[in-house]
C-alpha cells in the first residue's frame, strides 16, 4: 500500500494550486487514502497538511481505526468537536492560511457552513486527475476484477436459454459473480432484441427468443476497484446487417488501439475518440450517443473520459475502456467495450473474453 | 404510484421558500419523482414549475424514458444543449424569476457554473423532509423489504456455524437476500466476540468461538426502498453481564416505543432519544454513541433523525428505525434495531424478528 506516495500526490496537487492544505470529502478519494473499505458518504474526512496527514471520523469507527490506520494522524471529530472545530486546531496548529477542498464533492450547504467557521482562504480544487495512474497494487486489484469478469461472460454463455428474462439472466450473473467473493461494480445491462438499441437498458421481463441479440454490460468490485466490459451475442442466427454492424463495432474499437500503439505518448483522450467514432460515421452508421471510453478505477467511470471534448491524455499505468457501439432505435444495438492498461507506450488488454461473432 | 401527489409536495415547499421553480439533482429525489430505477448520478434531473414538472436526461436514457414515464415532460440534455440552457428555456417560456436548488446535493463547482450561466436568483432549499412521510405505496415496499429481513434473520439463525468468519456469514446472508430478489440496502455488520463492541465493525476474517456474542445489524432493498435490522445473539451462554446488558438495550427500546404510544402526536424525535438514552445511563452504562434511530426510505438514513440534537417529529406514516446499543471497548455489544411505522398515533412494529435472547 503505497499510501504516503499517494499523500505526496494530493501534496502536489496543492503545490500547483497554491493552497496549504486540503479538506477531502470524496468517499473515493479517502478511500484512496485509507484503503479502508468501511466509510459511507461523510463519516470521514481527510486533512492534508504540508507536514500532516489527518483522518478525522466519529466514535462509530474511532476504535476499529486504531487498529488500522497508521499513516494517517486519527482525530475524532464528535457534536462537541466538529470538523471545522478540528480543522481550526490544525490549522492554529501549523500556521495555515488556506484551505482546498473538492469543488466536485463538497455540498454548497457543506462550503457555507464551513466558510461561516473558518477564517481562510478556500480554494476549489479538482482532484480529478488525481486517481489517474494506477500503482502495481491498484493493477493487481483490477486484474483480478477482469478475471472475474471473463468467468462470469463464460458462465453466461453456457446459461443462456430460450424464454429466460432479462432479470434472470442478470440475477444469475450475480450469484455467480457472488460466489468468486466478488461484487456488481454496477447494475448491469442486460438487453435482449430490441431492447439492445437503448445502451443503459435496464433489464426488465423480456424474455429470450431465437434469433435475438443479447447485449450484456457489466463488472465487477475487488478490493474496490472496478472491472466493465460489454459483450454482444447472438442466440441464433445474426443476419447480414447484424454481422456487418457488429464488425464495424469491433473494428472501430481495434482501430482505436491501433491509434494509441502508433502514435507517441502521451495520447490525447479526445484524438483517440474522434479517431473510432469517424470510422462508423464513415461506415454509414450514427455517431456513438456516449463516450468511447472512460478511465476506471475505485469508480467505474472516472477521469480520464475518452471523449471529442475531453481535456485528458493517456499515459503509462492508465487504465481505461474502449466501447464503440451502434444502436439502431426499434431493431438492435451493438456495443464491445473492454478494460486496457497502456504500459510502454502501447496498449495491454485486461479484459479477455473472445470478441468474435459468439453464439452461445 | 402518486407521482402528481409528490409533485405537489415539491411545489409546497417551493411556495414556502418564495421560489418559482426547483431543480432537483440527488438521485433520491429523482427517483422519488419518477419511480425509474436506473439512473446513475447526475443521469437525469427534474426541474419542477408552477405549472409543469420535467425529467431532463440525455441520449442513452431517452428513447428507454419516452416509453416508461408519462407524468413528466421529457427533456433532451446533451453537449448542445446542455442542462443550463435547457433550465433558460423553461424559466423563459414560463417567464420564472427563481430557482431553488438542493443545498445538501448541488456540488460547490455545479453551483458556481450555474450560476454563471442563470441570471436568476437562486435560493438553497433542504428538501429532508420531502420523503418523511410515506405513502401506500412506499410502505408495502417497506413491508416487503422488512418480511425479507426477517427470513434472512431466521435462516441466518439455523446456518451459525463454530469456526465460520465473519465474512462467511456476511456472504451466506447476502446469498439468502439474493434469492429472495432483493440486494442488501447497505455493507451488514457482521461482529463476532469483542467486534462486536465497534458499532460498524466490517466483517472480517473472525473466526466465531464458542460463547461468542454475535451482532447484525443488516437490511435489504426492494424496488429502492430499505430495511434496517440489529439482532445481538449468543453463540453458546451469555455471561450475567451480557444479560444484564441485552435486557437494558431491551427495555430501553420498550421504554421509547412506550413513550410515543403515551405521548400526544406530534413526538419530538429528539425527546424519544433523550428518554431511551437516559434510561441507559441511568443502570450505568455509557451513552450510546450513535442515534437512537432514523427515518428510513429510499435512503438507509433519511429524515427525521433520532437524536438529542434533532428538530424532526414523528408523526402519521413516518417509518423510522428505533436501535438503542450499549458497547463495552474490548469486552461486547448489544444492540437491537426494528423498524416502526406510526398511524393513529400509536407505534407498530415492521420487523418481527424474535427480541428475546437467542441462541442458535
Amino acid at each position: 500500500m503505497n499510501i504516503t506516495q499517494r499523500i505526496t500526490r494530493v501534496r502536489n496537487l496543492c503545490n500547483e494550486k497554491q493552497t496549504d492544505a486540503v479538506l477531502l470529502t470524496s468517499p473515493f478519494s479517502i478511500l484512496y487514502l485509507t484503503d479502508y473499505l468501511g466509510f459511507y458518504d461523510r463519516d470521514a474526512y481527510c486533512l492534508i497538511t504540508p507536514k500532516n496527514a489527518y483522518l478525522l471520523s466519529n466514535a462509530l469507527y474511532i476504535d476499529e481505526l486504531r487498529q488500522q490506520i497508521d499513516t494517517l494522524t486519527l482525530v475524532e471529530i464528535s457534536k462537541e468537536n466538529r470538523l471545522s472545530d478540528s480543522i481550526k486546531a490544525i490549522f492554529d496548529k501549523e500556521k495555515l492560511q488556506t484551505l482546498g477542498f473538492e469543488e466536485n464533492n463538497l455540498t454548497v450547504n457543506e462550503y457555507q457552513s464551513l466558510k461561516k467557521k473558518l477564517p481562510y482562504k478556500f480554494i476549489p480544487l479538482t482532484l480529478d486527475t488525481l486517481r489517474e495512474i494506477k500503482d502495481t497494487e491498484e493493477i493487481e486489484y483490477i486484474q483480478k476484477a477482469c478475471l472475474i469478469t471473463d468467468k462470469a461472460f463464460t458462465y453466461i454463455l453456457s446459461h443462456v436459454k430460450n424464454g429466460m428474462t432479462e432479470e434472470k439472466l442478470a440475477y444469475d450473473l450475480e450469484i455467480f459473480v457472488k460466489k468468486q467473493r466478488a461484487d456488481f461494480s454496477f447494475s448491469p445491462v442486460v438487453a435482449f432484441g430490441k431492447n439492445s438499441a437503448i445502451p443503459h437498458h435496464k433489464p426488465d421481463t423480456t424474455r429470450l427468443k431465437k434469433n435475438n441479440i443479447i447485449l450484456l454490460d457489466f463488472g465487477v468490485k475487488v478490493h474496490g476497484y472496478c472491472s466493465d466490459m460489454s459483450r454482444t451475442i447472438f442466440f441464433g442466427k445474426p443476419t447480414d446487417e447484424q454481422k456487418k454492424v457488429y464488425e464495424t463495432v469491433r473494428v472501430a474499437q481495434e482501430k482505436a488501439i491501433e491509434y494509441i500503439n502508433n502514435a507517441t505518448a502521451p495520447f490525447k483522450a479526445s484524438d483517440i475518440d474522434i479517431f473510432a467514432r469517424k470510422y462508423i460515421i464513415s461506415q454509414g452508421y450514427p455517431s456513438i450517443p456516449h463516450s468511447l471510453g472512460h478511465g476506471i478505477g475505485l469508480e467505474v467511470h472516472e477521469s480520464p473520459i475518452l471523449s471529442p471534448y475531453s481535456q485528458g491524455q493517456l499515459t503509462q499505468n492508465i487504465v481505461f475502456t474502449i466501447e464503440p457501439g451502434i444502436y439502431i432505435l426499434g431493431k438492435f444495438g451493438v456495443r464491445i467495450e473492454d478494460m486496457f492498461v497502456i504500459r510502454h507506450e502501447k496498449v495491454e488488454v485486461l479484459t479477455h473474453s473472445s470478441r468474435e461473432i459468439l453464439h452461445p
